[in-house]
């Protein structure tokens, strides 16, 4: 059984681990740090856990964990993140950060973007992006896995085989995201309150948006080119779920259609996903519905005619922002890191 | 013109109001204090005014303001209410008072359920309640108005009648009521966040909400006769709209039957209402899409079987809770104050 | 490995079953039917299942099923289903039946209520109700199982121990229930559009639903006892979930106060159900946030006051109705009757 | 009084003109049209209309037309809708025509995208296009207004200006819009069920939708130059309401930063609309919540950086999609076409 400790216990992503993991064979919470609310049920802050999950909230304590725990899936904001993966890794707990903060390749990138001093600089550019479908080796082997954003999943996941096999332009891609408001945590805000999202959807963050550069880093990582993109997220009225639609220019070759170019693309996509069990490319037009409450991403191609003169490619792709965007995908990681079948309970 | 001045301008009554004044031919907004955001236009706090009316936030001046209008909305929490609202009367501004500060009959009635020290208690009890189709003609004189609360109005306006006509006994009513989540207020609170209150449905204040004993006071004041009903409010996912159902027990008559116990409540409902033109004795059953967005009631009457053994009168009625409920009632009250048509504005 | 067969697959139960036997490791689903959509793929009607469940929809050919499955799900419209379900259990098949064809005690009831001759008359009243809370032994050894209906399980479980230990009266109960959107099926229809239901809640069938008898019924075969109950479903803006708000006098004992009633009800409640795992008892108000996606059930007991003079009971119960309200349920029955863990798979 | 007659009755936009009379002054429905449903009062199609307008629909006959109505408002589908709008032009009714029939500028590209042989064809070019912010003059003296589409109001309001100006490319235009569902119309699909498009976004008719074509064709006409533009809709889940996110390049000047850029679009959409009522360039994101229930446009510019070297425009504009997308445009149009002020009722 694999004993997990949840740092930072009383948001969403949180919240999602631990209704995984009720459902996990091999693994189980043992520990659920919060600040606040030491002393109190777990089931307390979600009630949904009521009679299901009402372990005690502890404080955080590295050494007592490191006796607890073989894995800490650390839910805290950027900055004080890191502080805590690092004791937890000092103390020889394997951690999976959901922050941001050990995601990008370098110090100054990161510091110019969160606009905070990192903790553990001598890590940065040095710990495995969480996303098995590429970095599954290292994550086995891994003490810290940065586990990736939400929105830079749905992006990079179809965007990253393609630019690897040279079939877009790496200097115009723009992505247009609409994310489900859960992705806003779970802090009063007058900008989340129901009657504020609900029955409306806006923009927010154009072109300013931290996950902009998460996404051209990785897609650079993993593509070995570097992109640029045009990240524009939306907040959408529904809890879950992101859909991401993007524009890109094809790399056309002679004689090419829009169906010619369609189905290259599409075939690399499935070639690179041939194996992958959470990863669909798919026929018809993925929509959030369809994959939230799950570990599952749908992609799919679409390319702009007439059909003798391809246009642009679109690409549409659908995730659930708390599970396979956060909390399926830590899940997932963990599966890896400790050698079972990385579906297991997803 | 009437010049209208808003006394607290952040939440979502204050916009509802703002919002009708706009299309409003013989008033106009003419004042708007806020403590919080004092020289702030107040389309920013409410950016669906920007271009529309951003007048400057000022502070709360009742001798300034008694220049500038001849009417006050006061949307202040109660306690606090009341102290402006004898500011303002003192100062010659006619009042009309969101808060439940004079709504209830006696002081002690107030200080139970309120928790505080009435600041203006010689005038409670001395207060219109500000529902035209009851209290039109003293209204019309009136210097200070007790804007009804929106849980009472959905169940006052069906079951004052049938209560003074004799038809349904007193001492056996219950209210199940379903509001939208505008109700609970534009404060950041975690239990009115998008994800917790989005997809789901829950109970409050059961047995215990102040719009309880609200109700029956009302209802012994229109009728003539003490009532107990039993008040179950329900945090309903949608923004606005308020659903209330409620089950009675018929006063029967020789030979009645479902029909006739049927016929006899909505006639009576019906010539109750004759000339009251918001109010609608519907054949269908009334849904809060129906009336969200007007100062419009929907209400029918049900009666359970078998057909000779007429069981349980079932009543629903619908309103919008930030329109009839509440700014709507207000705009309402302001033009029978003013001896203009009622339904101006509206 | 249990092989199920799925008997129409297009509506929001099939696609239930066949998302939760996903997760289940002792039972797979192995044939699926629907008369319009034969050779289609179960994916293409459910765009959820791409790549995870794509089998090719069959005609009914009940011999054909009794060689590819063990247990068949029959989620076909009343009338219908009992053909179906008597087909199968000819063939040797053993059936869970969604549908209201086997629930009630008589075939003159079923008759009156569902304006339908029974096709299948001599199993009526001989076949166990689907809740393994009270009727496992038998659901056990069952060839078939009336599956529940998803408001009668909300209102049964916590009403029938009460009446069954002499708590309430059995004369006057009141069932408030408001359920999600997907209760009214898949079948496109005006009233079940989203711009019909969204952002509105509604009353509907208004004394008149079927499953005001089959709540009687099932609480007198649990209790012993006949009770009346007043039953009003509301139509409320959510995909899922049902929160029935119920209203009952208590039977007094001397000096009972509010408290004291308040711990009787609970403690009864929680007696009945101290093993069973998916019934919790808890001191919060339930949300249907709470179990939507679970097969879990939150209730829980409050009286009205004053507090030496305890008024009425009020319960609240919140269930997911496609889950223990249908499809999770039929995972238990399924469970139970191959002598698996109850809770495996949900 | 401008009596209205209203041609197709049962749909949202056909409910949303008659909401609008109800509060117009200077025009009242007379006339409403209904081929499946006549004789029956409209509030019976449409509940929320009960007691406020129940007049009796009426079957489609152009002569009887002409004696009760000075304008109709055509809400057919298109091809049908042509048939009847030259009749009721030809009786001498002046009409306001909801569907595309007459907005593109030739019969061929008509012909291409709506694959029906155009009724009317020589009328088809010479109709006006219901726009008064660009079209007052001929709208006013116009027997037959093409009233615009939703998507198109909400794409051509903010890039006619500036591609008129010059000031972005006319050969990379972007158009990401996200729609309501009102948006697909009153008739049961199961695309639109409630359970269906809840807690879900979609793309859907990628690089193929009919709107694609009435932009370009519109913002030809307006800016005097040719642009290509890529347009992909999403169905949102709400009610009302578009939001339009578009991309584009700047044309550069000479030391060009973001801010520049930005200033100078900004400048050319406010000087453009100084005097338009409806139409506000705002500072803030505009979200789809700030315009709905009304008839006016918010829309704003943002330029990506970094500030030495501007990237892309991009624009953001929300209107409702079922009034300034629909009702409220054509209640403008007939505002302007009998002289009278082009806000009243709005």
């Amino acid at each position: 059984m694999i004993r997990v400790a949840l740092i930072g216990s009383t948001g969403y992503t949180a919240l999602e681990v631990a209704r995984l993991l009720l459902a996990h064979e091999e693994a189980e919470l043992t520990v659920a740090t919060s600040r606040a609310d030491e002393g109190k049920p777990l089931s307390e802050i979600h009630p949904s856990l009521a009679g299901r999950c009402d372990i005690a909230l502890q404080p955080f304590d590295p050494a007592a964990i490191a006796e607890q725990a073989d894995v800490a899936m650390c839910c805290l904001p950027h900055g004080a993140s890191a502080e805590s993966v690092r004791d937890l890794a000092t103390a020889g707990v394997r951690v999976i950060d959901f922050s941001a903060d050990f995601r990008l390749s370098s110090v100054p990138l990161y510091e110019q973007w969160y606009g905070v001093t990192h903790p553990w600089p001598e890590r940065v550019g040095n710990v495995v992006y969480g996303m098995p479908e590429f970095f599954g080796d290292e994550i086995a082997k891994a003490d810290v896995v940065a586990n990736p954003g939400c929105y830079p999943t749905s992006a990079i996941m179809p965007l990253a085989p393609l630019v690897r096999a040279g079939m877009i332009q790496t200097d115009d891609i723009i992505i247009d995201s609409k994310s489900g408001v859960s992705g806003a945590g779970r802090s009063p805000k007058l900008g989340t309150l129901y009657c504020e999202t609900n029955e409306s959807i806006s923009a927010y963050a154009i072109a300013s948006h931290r996950h902009g550069p998460e996404m051209q880093d990785l897609i650079h990582r993993i593509a070995g080119k570097p992109v640029d993109v045009l990240f524009t997220p939306h907040l959408t009225p529904m809890d879950r779920g992101i859909l991401s639609t993007m524009y890109a220019r094809p790399v056309l070759q002679d004689n090419d259609t829009v169906q010619s170019v369609t189905s290259r693309l599409m075939d690399e996509l499935r070639k690179t996903y041939r194996d992958q069990p959470f990863i669909h490319v798919v026929d018809h037009l993925p929509a959030t519905k369809h994959v939230v409450m799950t570990n599952h991403v749908q992609m799919t191609v679409r390319v702009s005619g007439p059909n003798d003169q391809p246009g642009r490619v679109i690409i549409v792709c659908a995730i659930d922002n708390l599970s396979k965007g956060a909390s399926g995908a830590a899940i997932q990681n963990m599966n890896v890191m400790f050698g079972i079948d990385q579906m297991m309970g997803l």
